[in-house]
């Protein structure tokens, strides 16, 4: 049985550095899983031979499970820190706390003796600024001061962000979900996941959350536990040295990453799979759904929520929703929707400083943009109960109001507390929804999820409190009469809030499964799957409606990465021959011959052009396809063959056949390139279908692909031809595709 | 532009039954995608020309989301049927309802005055055939008459089942789930899925599972799901026309069968993503999602439990578990995992009736084997709270045993109840693994969920109650002392059933994170899923030490279905012409030349070969390959031209190139068979590995592959090679492989 394959021969006399990637390039992900197949067999095979052996195959076996869980562990630790840092900087806009510096405000008052629930963020321990440089807490100098305070430290920590950002690590900025699909497609991006944006990320959210900005840490977590899984699998060799199998932690770092965000660690892995991974064998489901969960102990354990809960926002109702329901309910998935189809990042120009300045001077008068985001959607999802002190539930107390024990709390009309709240609520929205669209562009870490939820939950409690007041006053209406009996609990306004805010986060990324999942994992019941499902599904009809891509395509789209989506379906009736290189008026193909050409003629070929790739041929007249071989490799092993071996010239034969050519006895000593040349390339016929080569290249992961007519090499097509031939045939401009 | 392709000639000239399957033969993925997307270019370019064209269009946009809401809806409601009917019979062993004999026990004693709880089940309307018989309910002549009479209804029922199966539908025996993913992974089995079967399943399902034979209806409502999904989509031709998008359907009615069979609409989704589909669209996740949630709300409409849960076994748990616990959770998973490597269904020779009787006899004197399955499943996964009135919970009382409020149950000793108990169970857990290893080889519907979760909720069970008394008994243990405070409430035995259940089934099927997240879905907590992980993959690991597949992979293999799975990895290093036809020794290649073979030539080939398809080249001497033409094509093509167009005689020379050969003046007529040819057949290097074949096959859903060297044609690899291959290398007979 013939055991020189090309595969061994490789192995045999590894070329240093052949095998490796350029920066900005696409992997080749079926050798990267030969190699990974073959380093395993060869692990296999030795392990019988001692006891030591075997100890590392297991240990190799074991090493996947191990990079997940230190990523979870990492992962959700930083979650913690970033979370506490965050809440504490946040509250260090408005005081300080006197005991203790690095206390937030609700740490401050813990050992307070202000036992009333309502007077609970009250207590001597805790100095506004204003107390603490005036002497006095109240009265209009004391607010002009607090004002000031406000704005500069909102500057303050905007303006060291947006520095360490620019000086330290430019990667750091945005949301970086992007590109992360962009490299979990297959693409390198240097620098990106490293140890150096893992940090600067990690500290500028923190300060960017801080500043008041409208944006969440949610997307920017999926980026911190990336590059904590990319750092964690430089320890094993298994996954530094084989770029698919690092791309397998990646998507369980994604799936941790969601995870810690919003504490759904199995909406975690259903967003790294439909959202951001490419390749995702079910192993990786697996390990994801560990990573996750890891994560989510850990960020438990932590408890930086102080509530021991593992979710952001948990919400318990006690009512039914009712069928009428449904139509409000999908008008708030048209606002979704709508939402989703805003334009952001246009203005990439509007410096952070000024949108942070105007973010402070406007969001400091109105309670709704002073809080912390999160916050606020906890408060606009929470139901109005006998305990709870908020504005939102200042309703006029009826006839029982003054009993005790008001369990199931009926249907109340609004107290004046409810419509300042609505007018505070409705700037609000104004406020957040133009803030949101200019804070995307800029250059600090920058989430979307949090500002799209907290619109989405604004509109969704205003519309809610609307029903409940028309359900009030007009009881006697057809569907109320129906479904709402006097005296009871009809209408839920922060139900509303929950199916807006998903109702806007599924309009913004699409995302239809794993938002669901993300949301019922947030309330922890199946009761309310109808209602999100319902405005779900509307409001990423009425996006695609406005155009299809998500907010993640489009930025990567604008920034020209080579992305082949999965889920754009090719529909065009294109050929291979239509699309493939050169075209008619082109030069020919620059191939090389199998035999027949001296290390002089092949640089100056490798020299006259800028392929990333040459296909070899048995001769000029019979084009019939032998392999193919990448420039880099070329490269490389003529450089080693004249360094190492003796007898390589410049007029030496250069041949890819198993056996050397018979060439004339003056001749210098021939140069065999064989172990580099790939002798399996893939082809497709002229007449391919272009919807079955796009298909070819999104599940098999190829970079290029050859197109012969009748057994004759005829051209080639690579995943930049094809990303070109998309974009042409939707008239967009093909030059965009930039890289690679 | 060229606008002939051979997909559009061949959509001009359509001959009827081309691209049509045989019964037993492979689905062309490529192909049939390819067809669907034709479809949806012609219905995009015809919507504009009227209005009718447009509602044409949309009706053909959301038949998808129609078809998926009927196989929901019908899902749900037949669950619900099988359940309640299932109740009813399985109650009618036992006696029967004076005031309507349709009501089950329960619903017959639902108007009695016999309100204490204990009591619930006694009541006058009720009346067991002794009652009715001899007009007794006590003593031990009722006792052997109500054994009698189970007897006689348990053998009745199974007799009557295997009856309608043999007669009617043998396609309704088994669980039906390799079957299914067979059928997904694009195998036709013509009936498999069809309305007959259906029926029988839906009827001899009920009489199976009330004959008290060790099986469940889990597995089997999978198929019935299906049979709906396939039955819908012959109401739309976009479904029924084209098979690749039928699997689409199908994977969404399992997704809504798991859903219904445990109301777990997520474990669902998740169950038929990781256990049974083949081709598994983002689109299709979607919709699958929505068929489970449309099913498992039917479901609870009906209400067939009276609980109006959608959950089977809703459990609610009030104390954490501890780090120790890990100890028996992991023995659980051991138990699991060898339960999992028990090899079921080599004896199918034994009669029905024979292990139902044997069943009967040996079930009903022990109360946990007599009564249903389902509901010793919930008993077993209950805690122990003050209402509990079984057997299970007869733990002697304590001091405060005795006061009115007991909230936080302490563990207590164990009473008199709790060891017989203990007995009965140690006796049910060995019946049950015994007649469940010979009831599955049975030719009834028989589903293995069930019953292996039982077997492995009584170990759970008996070992938590095991693990409670060592706790009670020796809580100075350094383990106890640690984390056990006397008096107070530590270890849940009903938690240790649950993980036992878990580990069991994991074992069986090797699901992972699907089954994790079903049983997550029934607790609806976090808490308990690092202890089901735990056992879970315990389970998994020591099942797969004892052999690689799961019952459905086994089970596939044994009926020699041609199934290539995505799980299994292949290893070895053989290269593609180790594996292709023809060998060595065998006669050449039967292939067709391009323009000079005549009908009765090519008539000769077909009839002296029994290929599926052949190769089409250039000429003899060069081996270019310019398509590929299927055998059953060619045969349908030949007769409708010698029907229909005149002067086709059998010296008609039969050409696949664009224009005629030149011929003769004398000739007949030529016969042009572009239009049936494949002209983008997938070819690889004879040097390919074969672990990238074993890829391109899976992942494209290839039926063969063409293999070249250097661009001549040099054999062929089709799926069933690549199978006999994989079983050549794992030292299987590779005869098995039948079909196809």
């Amino acid at each position: 049985m013939s055991s020189t394959t090309h595969l061994l021969d490789f192995l045999e006399e590894p070329i240093p550095g052949v095998g490796t990637y350029d920066d900005f390039h696409t992997i080749d992900w079926v050798r990267e899983k030969c190699k990974d197949r073959e380093r395993h067999r060869k692990i296999n095979a030795k392990k019988k031979e001692s006891a030591w052996e075997f100890t590392k195959s297991l240990y190799d076996a074991w090493s996947g499970w191990l990079v997940v869980t230190l990523t979870g562990l990492a992962s959700g630790a930083l979650a913690g820190l970033i979370d506490i840092a965050a809440d504490w900087l946040n509250d260090i806009k408005e005081g300080v706390c006197l005991n203790a510096m690095w206390f937030n405000h609700e740490q401050c008052c813990w050992g307070s003796n202000e036992t009333t629930f309502a007077e609970r963020d009250k207590c001597p321990q805790w100095k506004s600024w204003a107390g603490l440089i005036l002497g006095q807490e109240e009265g209009p100098g004391s607010y002009i001061m607090n004002y000031f305070m406000y704005i500069y430290w909102a500057l303050s920590f905007a303006f060291l962000a947006v520095l360490l950002v620019k000086v330290f690590a430019p990667y750091a900025c945005g949301s970086g979900i992007p590109e992360i699909k962009t490299i979990l497609s297959g693409f390198i991006i240097r620098g990106y996941l490293g140890k150096w944006t893992l940090l600067i990320k990690t500290v500028t959210l923190v300060l960017a959350v801080a500043s008041g900005l409208s944006l969440g840490k949610e997307g920017p977590l999926v980026h911190v536990a990336c590059c904590c899984g990319n750092i964690f699998s430089y320890l094993f060799p298994k996954y530094s040295k084989n770029e698919a199998k690092k791309r397998e932690v990646l998507s369980a770092a994604s799936a941790a990453g969601v995870s810690v965000a919003f504490g759904a660690p199995i909406g975690g892995v259903l967003f790294s799979l439909e959202e951001v991974s490419y390749y995702f064998p079910l192993k990786t489901l697996w390990r994801s759904f560990f990573a996750a969960l890891v994560a989510a102990f850990v960020l438990r354990s932590i408890n930086p929520f102080g509530n021991s809960r593992l979710v952001l926002f948990y919400v318990e109702y006690h009512t039914p929703w009712y069928l009428f329901e449904l139509i409000p309910f999908i008008l708030l998935g048209v606002f979704g929707g709508l939402w989703g189809s805003t334009r952001f990042g246009k203005y990439p120009i509007l410096e952070v400083i000024f949108v942070a300045a105007i973010t402070a001077v406007v969001a400091f008068p109105n309670p709704y943009t002073r809080q912390n985001t999160s916050e606020l959607i906890k408060e606009l999802f929470t139901d109005c109960g006998p305990l709870e002190s908020s504005q939102l539930c200042q309703y006029r107390s009826q006839m029982n109001g003054s009993k005790a024990f008001v369990d199931a709390s009926p249907n109340k009309p609004a107290g004046p507390g409810v419509y300042a709240a609505i007018w505070q609520l409705c700037l609000a929205l104004i406020f957040k929804i133009i803030m949101t669209i200019f804070t995307f562009g800029l250059k600090v870490p920058a989430g979307l999820f949090i500002p799209s939820m907290a619109i989405g939950a604004i509109a969704g409690r205003i519309v809610g409190i609307a029903v409940e007041q028309l359900a009030y006053y007009h009881h006697d209406w057809l569907v109320f009469r129906e479904w709402c009996e006097v005296g009871t609990d009809c209408i839920t306004p922060g139900l509303y809030a929950m199916v807006g805010a998903a109702a806007c986060l599924g309009g913004v990324t699409r995302m239809t499964v794993s938002l669901v999942v993300i949301v019922f994992e947030l309330t922890g019941g199946l009761e309310y799957i109808v209602p999100l499902m319902a405005a779900v599904m509307t409001s990423k009809w009425v996006g695609d409606a406005f155009g299809r891509e998500g907010i993640y395509e489009s930025h990567i789209r604008l920034n020209g990465y080579p992305f082949l989506d999965a889920k754009e379906e090719f529909t065009h009736t294109t050929l291979a021959r239509e699309v493939m290189r050169p075209r008619r008026s082109d030069p020919p193909l620059a191939v090389l011959t199998q035999d027949d050409l001296t290390v002089e003629e092949l640089q100056g070929i490798i020299n006259e052009t800028s392929y990333n790739g040459f296909p070899v041929i048995v001769s000029k007249e019979s084009q019939r396809l032998v392999g193919f071989a990448l420039r880099r490799d070329i490269t490389i092993a003529i450089e080693n063959a004249r360094r190492k071996q003796e007898g390589i010239l410049l007029t030496s034969r250069v041949y890819f056949t198993q056996h050397a050519p018979t060439l004339p006895a003056d001749s210098p000593r021939p140069l065999k390139l064989r172990s580099i040349l790939d002798m399996s390339p893939f082809t497709v016929t002229d007449h391919t279908p272009m919807e079955i080569v796009v298909d070819i290249f999104r599940k098999l992961g190829l970079r290029q692909c050859l197109v012969t007519h009748n057994g004759r090499l005829l051209g080639i097509i690579t995943k930049k031809d094809i990303l070109r031939h998309m974009a042409q045939m939707a008239n967009q401009d093909p030059d965009n595709i930039m890289f690679n």
